[in-house]
């Protein structure tokens, strides 16, 4: 592991997607998100998914042209086809319209059919907490994950995003389905670890924390078990009912690569236009002192509110370089440098 | 257990109101969800609470004179006070509410503050989706779930709807943060039974799936661990924002029984005003299919999605009657007849 400044591996993955073929100003957007969410400690969704990011342009998987065009307005809520553009683009328009809408009418809902992956799901609910408003957000996915009783992968491990704003630090959960993402179960396998609470099935069907069998039978666990299993099918259905678009079971017959094709929901509410900043503010900050200050586990270290942690690492990270996997870095590096494969 | 028709079990709890002091028209209305809850296998929350429901009336911690009134409009969205009147009827008219709001603007949200128990979050997602809306509804609650790494209640189990109609049985994910309720809890040990999964930690926290010792130390598991307990929080905390209301630290303060001085919000869409219904069945079917089809696991019997279960009990009770505890049952006819306690 290295670290690497913000401003380096930013203009190291700019430079990686316009030799993609990215233009400057979408490559400039692209590479700050994903350098804000390895800020964050999400490499999973910010560095690391660089390299796959240029793979699905070469394979014609997402098209750079792909921009968002209104299929369908109703004033507060606009239905939009992301013509398989670049997820983060197409999410960041959806969710700028979202807030412009909510100055229009205190909400603003915009549906998205027809993207590609939005790389970390928390993007978009820090930018609109950042600006004042509370956000909802969604996105389906291709199945990974068994139904509650099943075997075999039929729902998706679907991101769920909420985000309320606080000046001294905005509550934003960001949360997938699944108890363990398959890139944590793979992590815990090369260091020779269990995860610390079963994760998922082995082929025989038994629950275990050992992350091989596991990855090897596809057989992760909801979270909650029927609870994240529930959970992923409704906000399914509801994305692609919402943006007219398509669910898990159609996503699954595209077959190229994760998320193209998905169906996501942007929610945006200005809480400014209802209590207002200071009393949002007073209500968070209740929340946030009564949870951190909890009384321990026997084993707790700290008790923390959604987002808590990523703004820490984030102020840590801008301060100390990102750190990064060195053969992610290498991979990133080549892709941005005339000697990279083009 | 016996079973008793619906319509026995209605009166008898509309009797039961009707002695508490309530008007008819509202007795009614509340005998009928009451009765409904219990329909679809939710006793907890059905006939089982209408003695507690009866006892918050008699103490003056649930006013029956008190209705909605709106504190702030907002075009698609609505603030109003609950002023402590019924949970069911304050939650009742939100929901109406929110889809007459959307009538108008495609979307419209109430939310609501001070009000009460609501009793079964379902409720209203089932209400809204049999009249062709999609409905995202939660409530806060007073603490009863340590945050993830601490030890004290700090976090309510805030129970989360979320509906989507479909002609063929409405998809409805009726979820509270808690793996458990204290009430699954309870029936267990009451028949010397474990948990299927851990459900808590005991005092020296050690996680378990033995009720008592979780009973005792009040350390239920939030579902998904720290993921039930993130989500609980942002639940609580936008609950609170967005219904100028209180969150779960101030509702702890009121000490008048679970729920009382409680925030909601009811999100209502109207999909036939995008989409159209014929899509949205098209989708939730494509859902319902994938899902219900999955090879089943090697103890898995069938393979559900959220709301099939609660519809297949609501079918089978509606024509053999509603199964019901002797002692609760000799209860509520207690508190409906002369001789009940007034």
């Amino acid at each position: 592991m290295s670290r690497i400044p913000f401003s380096e591996m930013q203009q190291a993955i700019e430079a990686a997607l316009l030799r993609a073929g990215m233009n400057k100003h979408d490559a400039s957007t692209c590479a700050q998100i994903h350098t804000e969410s390895s800020c964050d400690g999400v490499n999973s969704h910010g560095i690391n998914r660089v390299p796959r990011f240029v793979d699905y342009v070469r394979r014609g998987w997402v098209s750079l042209d792909g921009k968002p065009t209104l299929a369908k307005g109703l004033g507060p809520i606009e239905v939009y086809n992301g013509n398989r553009g670049p997820g983060i683009l197409n999410a960041l328009a959806a969710t700028d319209r979202a807030m412009t809408l909510a100055d229009a009418h205190g909400v603003g809902i915009v549906a998205l059919r027809d993207t590609t992956h939005w790389m970390r799901g928390g993007t978009y609910g820090w930018r609109a907490a950042d600006r004042g408003y509370v956000a909802i957000a969604w996105t389906n996915t291709e199945s990974c994950m068994p139904a509650w009783g099943g075997k075999d992968t039929r729902i998706g491990n679907n991101p769920f995003v909420m985000a309320v704003p606080r000046d001294k630090g905005n509550i934003v959960l960001d949360m997938a389905m699944s108890q363990y993402s398959y890139g944590k179960l793979q992590t815990a396998r090369l260091k020779g670890r269990q995860m610390p609470f079963p994760a998922g099935f082995d082929s025989e069907g038994n629950l275990t924390a050992e992350p091989g069998p596991i990855e090897a039978s596809m057989r992760i666990l909801p979270a909650g078990y029927w609870k994240g299993s529930g959970f992923a099918i409704v906000l399914d259905t509801l994305a692609a009912v919402l943006s007219e678009g398509i669910a898990t079971n159609e996503i699954d017959k595209i077959q190229q690569g994760s998320c193209t094709g998905c169906s996501q929901v942007f929610f945006v509410i200005d809480p400014r236009k209802i209590a207002g900043q200071d009393f949002t503010n007073q209500v968070s900050d209740g929340v946030v002192d009564y949870v951190n200050s909890s009384t321990l586990s026997e084993d707790g270290e700290e008790v923390l509110y959604p987002g808590q942690s990523a703004l820490r690492t984030r102020n840590h990270q801008r301060n100390h370089g990102i750190e990064v996997d060195d053969g992610v870095w290498a991979e990133v590096l080549a892709l941005a440098s005339a000697g990279g494969r083009t």
